[in-house]
């Protein structure tokens, strides 16, 4: 491959994008090799800018415009030596004379290179709705984007429509909300955050709520009406929402169409590379938003907008254009991301049920609802964790978790252990650090090992909330906790035996249960596990709700627990 | 092996000891087995009590001394079936017969069993000094202790020395200073936190210092004068300490002596079992601050008193005694430790240069100074992380952290990594939870693993802080650090070249160093890696300064650097 160190002609490296993925790549190839031209095409007029942070910028809490702005043309000049263009369009590509064509202020003119890596990064989705074009409604994804907004609220905008839940949607919410709007959440799909599990989703969107954004799941903008003074986003359940700005963050797609058009195979529009970035054109990578990854829990290939794979794989490629024979492969991505939502913490990693159950793989779901440090400690704060394992072998596949504190630090684990390939069982050996002001002796990341080991070696047996209407008939419902707990709410028909009562009263449990199976639950589970022992030991058939009445609540309507008090 | 599962006379387990081990070894019990009788002989006056939890309510943050006494013996037997029995002294073993000696307030008996696991913790080291047996000396590692020292802080006591500036003793100084006491640390060491590396151990006494801890370092108490109203602590440099109270915290010894004498085998009075925690006698097993254990980084063998692995291996021994077949082995432990100091976190994970020396290992040693989020958002607080890996292959051995803020995450992913056996470049590889709340886009773990890679690469070449004085004359000291950084503070002779102008300043370089080596410096090691870079590509002998300015202050006297402003 091509390569300046020593001998020969220097290296021409150009690099189409110059934020996560191409920034990453160009800094590396100086790094590695002094004599290389290393030539930086960025359509914007921003360099290596915070992403991540625009939505900080919206809402006040990153001050200044300029902290946004890491790095300039000049000072990556001035350290690496890198020529970064701002406001050069690569427009074409010819793989055959090792040329492309860059459009820029003055006109368009041809730029040779021996390497070329393609991280032109994706571009909001616009579905077609009437209106779209008001000069109201603005994407959130440059800097000039998060300029506009922070204008708009400062300017006197009261009343803001975000469309679509996502992270940056959720994000751009409560930014404005924070900046003392009025603010509409609109999300097509049946909950926010569609990646969460529905069970993770419902405290988010009761955060949402509690810091009084508007939600309004499982809909669509179907109209945005211009008018004078303000817009009118009309939904599909008919609701009206004045705008005085609307925020666009329903998706994006690969930016790529100059490069399918010059041969660059895709896939759904996103470029097709191999482990080291090469797509099927000879010198030609490609990393970041705009290239088809394989997810490492489900198998799926899909582009993975994030900016750490998007980094190490810029890193990657100028590592195997310089020196291929010691590149490694760049890894499959694990897709870990988290998000701040008012006091929340939600993160996730690896598969979901979704993607699982896409991917046709079977398996296991684990709940859990641990306090962050020991509960003996001052300030404990309970998390809900869910986690995904293989059926066949327990291999973890994902895991998700909400809380107000100790949630990134557990999904970090989580992430670790997914890419060493771990087993939930291995969980159980991890030597996390423990004080009871970090942590407890047995750490939220031991237990749910504990707890998917039980259920594979089958000490334990879970059921779902969600199949609660299927089995309300056919199963006792034993409610294990206090007769306090009981009368504050319960499944409909339950019977309360305390689990400390449990041994001295199966004689109840029996009569109760009149030949039918018996479900315990308890408040998060772990009471309805010990009460399951006794009851399978018993000659009961026997099983546990997992994650108990807290994730029940979560799941199904707390509506049928108020009407059973 | 004995088991009650089904047909059969119930399996009769006896557990010397109601704490960590101990405890959990019954919990499983019962859960594996409704039928087992399971007695617990604690000597104490409190079982299953949160150890971890005494220094802080001698501060008072834990409030009530209830706090501390998780499970007593009426709500283990409601809960779980478990015979606890307090005041319960083992002091006799005859394996041969299956029983115990059992010493109570009404005499001695003998108890039977089919399964007895010995968890009987360690005993304070109690050091021959003269004096030692005033009542104003205690240690800090019952309720009672606690209780004891906090009945002397409400009861006026003004003054308090503590001996020993491990773990426990450090705690213990910072839970009396809150409380307004004039506190002194005194450590035979060198350092405060013995297992700590001096560049970390030194941002901790500063801290303490910042607290108005007196510290006594490299010094030990000869002798313990009393008084009337006060003791004086007589130290081997001649100070003289008043003390209304002193703790003793110098270490601890495996509380062995009975067993030992009964057979089992020991190794420097430490018991020695199995990968399932078998001792040598038959039906006898052991876990907890009494066992060697072979460390999994230094491959040392020693016990390791923490709560985590304790907790592991009575869980595991439960499992081995009722189902051998699926019991798995005990992991050798990676030693992962925490604790606060003031406003930082200090933890470590895996071997330190200590225990890797001593275990004749080969390693390389990396420092960095990374920000715990992205440093555009708000409140980005720099940590100190240093980690230790394998020479031949980058092995990752050990880690430790100081900060105010995410230390704790870092050194749990980094424990992750150490059960996983990753190589440093394997931490490149890490999907970690982004967003500028929470970390990085290069997460401090990424970066790690990036240095570490480039140090295996061969394209970064450190050097450490350590080796000054034999350095000085023989290499040009390149500082590549601003101006107005310079002039804050460099090594002596320094040559002062930014990083930003050393590509057009290369012959100043090469004739300040005059045939000599250069050595690279900045501020924390990212600046001098590019210049080093710049530098070896240009002919130059070079390196880098591990950890830069930031590491060199911790490790060298900071007068060193005022002298030469």
């Amino acid at each position: 491959m091509v390569s300046s160190d020593g001998a020969g002609a220097p290296t021409k490296f150009v690099i189409v994008g110059g934020v996560a993925a191409g920034m990453s790549a160009a800094a590396r190839a100086r790094r590695l090799d002094e004599r290389a031209e290393i030539t930086v095409l960025e359509r914007g007029e921003y360099v290596s800018f915070a992403n991540c942070g625009l939505p900080y910028y919206v809402g006040g809490e990153i001050a200044e415009r300029d902290q946004l702005v890491l790095h300039t043309p000049l000072t990556l000049k001035a350290a690496l030596n890198i020529d970064v263009r701002l406001g050069h369009e690569v427009t074409g590509l010819d793989s055959a004379s090792r040329t492309v064509t860059v459009k820029n202020a003055e006109g368009s003119h041809e730029l040779a290179y021996d390497a070329l890596i393609l991280t032109p990064g994706a571009t909001a989705l616009r579905p077609s709705i009437p209106g779209l074009d008001s000069p109201r409604v603005r994407t959130l994804r440059t800097v000039d984007d998060a300029v506009a907004h922070r204008a708009a609220v400062t300017g006197g905008a009261a009343k803001a429509v975000i469309l679509g839940a996502g992270f940056i949607g959720v994000e751009a919410a409560e930014a404005l909300r924070l900046q003392g709007l009025d603010v509409s959440l609109v999300e097509l799909a049946p909950h926010v955050l569609p990646p969460l599990e529905r069970e993770m989703a419902a405290p988010v969107a009761a955060e949402l709520c509690g810091m009084g954004i508007g939600l309004h799941e499982g809909v669509v903008a179907e109209a945005i009406e211009p008018g004078t003074t303000h817009d009118t986003v009309v939904l599909s359940d008919g609701t009206r929402l004045d705008a005085d700005l609307v925020v666009l963050s329903v998706g994006v797609r690969p930016d790529t169409a100059v490069f399918e058009g010059a041969g660059v195979e895709c896939e759904r529009g996103a470029m097709i590379v191999d482990e080291h970035g090469r797509t099927n054109l000879p010198g030609v990578y490609a990393a970041g938003d705009a290239v088809v990854q394989q997810d490492r829990a489900s198998g799926l290939r899909r582009p993975v907008p994030l900016a750490g794979p998007a980094n190490r794989a810029g890193r990657l490629i100028a590592d195997h254009i310089l020196r291929p024979a010691h590149a490694r492969p760049i890894p499959a991505p694990v897709g870990t991301a988290i998000v701040r939502v008012g006091s929340l913490t939600v993160a996730m990693t690896g598969g979901n049920a979704v993607s699982l159950d896409r991917a046709g793989i079977s398996y296991r779901t684990l709940h859990l609802h641990p306090a962050h440090h020991a509960s003996y400690f001052p300030g404990a704060a309970q998390m809900s964790l869910v986690l995904h394992v293989r059926a066949e072998d327990g291999l973890l596949l994902g895991a998700q978790g909400v809380g107000t504190a100790g949630v990134d630090k557990r999904i970090d684990v989580l992430a670790t252990a997914l890419r060493a390939g771990f087993t939930v069982d291995e969980l159980i050996d991890l030597d996390l650090a423990y004080s009871p002001v970090y942590g407890s002796a047995k750490d939220p990341v031991n237990l749910a090992g504990m707890i998917g080991q039980n259920v594979g070696e089958g000490t334990l047996r879970l059921r779902y909330a969600q199949d609660w209407e299927a089995l309300r008939n056919e199963v006792l419902i034993l409610d294990v906790r206090s007769p306090e707990e009981f009368a504050a709410g319960h499944f409909p028909g339950a019977v309360n035996i305390p689990h400390t009562e449990l041994r001295d009263r199966l004689d109840e449990v029996r009569s109760a249960a009149g030949g039918r199976a018996v479900r315990a639950l308890c408040g998060s589970g772990v009471r309805s596990h010990i009460a399951h022992r006794v009851l399978s030991q018993a000659g009961f058939d026997s099983a546990s709700l997992s994650g108990g009445m807290l994730t029940a609540r979560a799941v199904l309507s707390s509506e049928l627990f108020e009407a059973a008090r």
